[in-house]
């Protein structure tokens, strides 16, 4: 990667972390810029503002994440036990970030939602877009399970995906408030209740992938 | 009231409104200020800083969102239907605010917890105690709902109150993200799911009041 390559990224990853620290209306150009060790003037070679920046964050945040999303929902595995590793792998996440930041930093998308959503149609736009694709991805999974019966028949594979996503933005909300990513182990209880799968002898068929009947 | 109560009033409801619209750190006390229409002198002699001034304006939401919360859980019909009187009621409180602030507001405590939880330990520290206030109120209901035999037996009060409180925040963070109070239609099919209440005969015999057998 050359030098200009170099720049950019320092950059974005100073950008990333003051973000995820102090939110984005806190910050400017010139703290970025001194946080990357890069000079103001180069800023805007890259960037034409601090929100073009900031829509550049959360891309490359989502490109990493739906990466990551995609790998486990999209595996071999029962549906049920990807979801469950797909709550697992958050935790570990929150829980890296807490080691790196030394606090739970949480979502960036819930973090900025809740920042920015009256202030930055842009922002918030994109915002809309990404957890309406993290639904999509847990819907996915959630109807697979329903149509090999690891599911209560009646459930709304919508509604119940968009629940989880919610349940994991407040969950999230919980780790960050009590710096505690340990709020998050109850994601998996909570979606089988959700999901309607209420007796421990089918949730492990359902993990272990044996079929009903 | 006199006009020094009169002053500190007018410098709360601006606080407030705006720490709504645009957050706690964008603020400075000169704008608060200007937006109560009070001089910058008055302000210190109520608050000794924009820190006190932001603990005293969650405290007093705490005071009159809580009196409603009590109001709405400890009435006289069957537990669950004064749970979701509560998921209505803040529906209604969302959907006000959108007309008030041209924008759904979304929750104080939740926006001032992902925007200040690793910054301001003591907001931090209030925060914490007002959201467990919220899980013990909201568990206090569903233990008379699952005594009187409402819930599936083996609901763990605890954990389902808090997971309630957190599907709360999520959704209240989707209703801001999309300006629709509407997304907190779905809190109460969610809750009936986590408590373990599948059959519609059996939801309309627990708003009804009536006892199982």
């Amino acid at each position: 990667m050359g030098r200009v390559g170099q720049a950019r990224d320092k950059i974005l990853i100073a950008a990333r972390t003051l973000i995820a620290q102090r939110g984005y209306t806190a910050l400017g150009v010139a703290e970025i810029c001194a946080a990357a060790g890069v000079p103001k003037g180069s800023f805007y070679h890259f960037f034409q503002s601090k929100q073009a920046l900031a829509l550049t964050v959360i891309d490359e945040h989502w490109t990493a994440q739906r990466a990551q999303w995609t790998e486990l929902l999209g595996g071999d595995g029962p549906p049920l036990r990807r979801l469950r590793d797909l709550f697992e792998a958050t935790e570990t996440v929150q829980r890296s970030g807490q080691q790196d930041n030394g606090a739970v930093v949480g979502c960036l998308f819930g973090n900025l939602a809740l920042e920015l959503s009256s202030q930055d149609g842009d922002i918030q736009g994109r915002l809309q877009q990404i957890f309406n694709e993290q639904i999509d991805l847990i819907e996915q999974v959630v109807t697979e399970a329903r149509d090999r019966g690891d599911t209560a028949a009646a459930v709304d594979v919508r509604d119940a995906a968009r629940s989880i996503v919610a349940q994991l933005e407040g969950r999230v909300l919980f780790a960050k408030l009590l710096n505690d990513p340990g709020q998050l182990e109850a994601m998996w209880r909570n979606c089988l209740a959700l999901l309607g799968v209420t007796d421990p002898g089918r949730t492990r068929e359902v993990l272990a992938g044996a079929r009903p009947e």
